[in-house]
């Protein structure tokens, strides 16, 4: 028999857009004996962490829970359940995740209106308001912070004329949430879907979502009780029910209200981690957490354009939490990636599609952004630039950066 | 600002069928800092664990892997992706988890016909393969052991006529993998579901799948590349597409495959986790733990009986891993759950449907399988029952169960 060796993974400074370094407080919580999943303080922990989130959400929703599984899981399960087939559905792109919306109405069965906008800008919200007004689509999906692109999208004017236009509006939060301001409620987003291992510095594994009574009441109409539990046959929803069980949100609020109706069997760890890392967040207090953010994308960028390097994308939306990097010229971008990760224990992002092989992606995102983690990733890059042959101005980076932090702190 | 408390859940002896206790080792395993999804050293730890799922699933498939969601979401995952809307599927349900493969095949848009068996029993192979010949079916798809009855159904004739009859032959074994043989190829499974809080003892989080090449044939008949990663505007599988991206198995393929073709970000210490407790399974050996679910059966029916309780259902289709207790006469079910639980810190499961207030269910699974669970459980229970006012022998339960452990022994 082949024998397989104890797991010890290499420490590494993770410095992508996600997944990130994981606080140690999360990590031991994980290592705790599980309860059952009707224990009572298993219960109660799951109550506990739906009153965090609404907090993380900025929101007085009732319906702030996870869907168990990768971020992808809570986009997919929202969307199932929100999106009818045959519903009108209005998705702006300005980066790859905004492709995944796309994909994902599509397989709902959904009618999808596109427009795009060239990757490394935003849309103005009068262009994403005014195609609203030529397609009438009942629902909007779009990305609040691509990580593809490093861009954040504004979203308070597109959430009012979804409600004046009487359309749910959905957001994909996972990069930002924890990290950059998402107000559900002063913004009018109808459902919102989280992520974890990005600035939550949560392992993957959960997908925190909120909605609203607006989307509820859409949710309700499709209602199906599942088979096994049903006292009638005929059912409300039969014509346009959701067409996956795992995700259907009516029978996800059944779960994780005082009904406790039978669903799936709560991910027991996965939530001790979830409740952890809400803990952190709100002990930092989502002010301080974002000005944080800030305040280490500031250092960062500061560096980066000391050593001489180019950022990509328009500035006026550039995404706190991601920093896109042009690779130089001549620079075999894989090959420092390579180099960062082998010789210092660096992980820095590569990119998709249009931008593959032309910029990195620098995350600060969680617990993976502090003041060491940049100062480290910045001295580490010059170096390995240096060993690949690029001219720089040695030794200002770092510089750069402490001025940063060294100004912060006066 | 609330605040909240250190997570400190209480210690629990949970002898439900799933989820169980979790071994230390897998628990720390849990607790590592994690790597990035790309890194060498995390795409090792994902092939070395659908290495150990080949052996535990018993099968020379190629694939074999997780999906990334609870239980239920690799039941759906193999079921959108292998059931096309229209297709013929044949349901024999003889439990609760029978009702929502049904409940499952009805969402994928499947044309569904159902062969109910009595709850207690399980089908004589012949009456299954009758129905297959009447109903002609493109695919079957059952429940192994039912932990909603405690019953286990032999499965390698109908694998056989499956193949005989072309019919893909889709397995729920969440509850028995691990505990009691599951033979992937012995018995002709064409794609069969594990789970892992039951028998393997890893929390909640991860669904271990495998499929043979009959199955991944027709998955690649539906086959549709992501949008933002398509070179051409045609799709093979543009008529049948899976109606999940989530859940798109020739998508997760290419993601377990060299490709690494980004889909989701895996849960990094969820796989830790399975990894940990796919090592502790094989490292004591899948006989000999198939052995140790057998002897403390043994022992707790052997208990149980001396203590004058009658087991629920047909015994010459008991499933090892569950065992059904009718609840005495006059005993309130509940109120005996509840005292077990406060005061001896014992949980054990009731029971759905028909079933409702008539059984309780005591799983004797993976790592909450040992002796001294054993014995700890029939001596409370016989404290809990007299306390109900329950006439009983008293102190002959643990004596039987120790009588037994003795005799094996020797």
């Amino acid at each position: 028999m082949k024998r397989y060796e104890d797991l010890s993974p290499s420490l590494r400074c993770i410095m992508t857009p996600g997944p990130v370094e994981v606080d140690p407080r999360v990590l031991r919580a994980m290592s705790f004996p599980i309860l059952g999943q009707f224990d009572p303080e298993f219960t109660s922990i799951m109550n506990e962490t739906m009153e965090m989130l609404r907090e993380l959400f900025a929101t007085g929703n009732q319906w702030a829970y996870p869907v168990d599984g990768t971020s992808r899981s809570g986009i997919e399960a929202v969307m199932v359940s929100l999106i009818a087939p045959g519903d009108r559905v209005l998705i702006p792109i300005f980066g790859r995740f905004g492709h995944l919306l796309h994909e994902i109405a599509e397989r709902c069965g959904a009618e999808v209106f596109v427009i795009e906008k060239t990757w490394g800008s935003v849309f103005e919200p009068g262009e994403v308001i005014a195609a609203m007004h030529s397609f009438k689509p009942n629902v909007v999906a779009m990305v609040h912070g691509e990580t593809s692109t490093g861009r954040v999208q504004p979203l308070a004017e597109i959430g009012r004329a979804c409600r004046e236009l009487d359309a749910l509006f959905i957001v994909d939060a996972v990069a930002t949430i924890g990290g950059v301001p998402v107000e559900t409620d002063a913004w009018m987003l109808d459902a919102v879907i989280g992520g974890t291992q990005k600035c939550l510095s949560v392992p993957s594994g959960m997908a925190p979502i909120t909605y609203n009574e607006r989307a509820e009441a859409k949710l309700l109409t499709r209602k199906r009780v599942e088979r096994g539990l049903r006292t009638s046959e005929v059912q409300p929803g039969e014509l346009s029910f959701v067409r996956s069980n795992y995700f259907d949100l009516s029978m996800l609020q059944d779960y994780w209200s005082p009904l406790r109706l039978n669903h799936h069997t709560e991910m027991t760890s996965m939530l001790y981690a979830l409740r952890e890392g809400l803990r952190l967040t709100l002990e930092e207090g989502l002010e301080e957490r974002f000005a944080r953010h800030v305040l280490n994308e500031k250092a960062l960028v500061a560096g980066l354009t000391a050593m001489g390097l180019e950022l990509y994308g328009d500035p006026s939306c550039k995404l706190t939490v991601v920093t896109c990097v042009i690779i130089p010229e001549g620079v075999d971008g894989e090959s420092v990636r390579s180099m960062l990760l082998e010789r210092f224990g660096i992980e820095i992002a590569s990119s998709f599609g249009p931008l593959k092989g032309l910029i990195w992606r620098i995350g600060t995102m969680g617990f993976s952004c502090r003041e060491n983690n940049v100062l480290r990733v910045l001295g580490a890059l010059e170096a390995t630039l240096l060993r690949h042959g690029v001219s720089l101005p040695c030794g200002l980076a770092v510089q750069a950066a402490l001025d940063v932090y060294e100004a912060n702190i006066r």
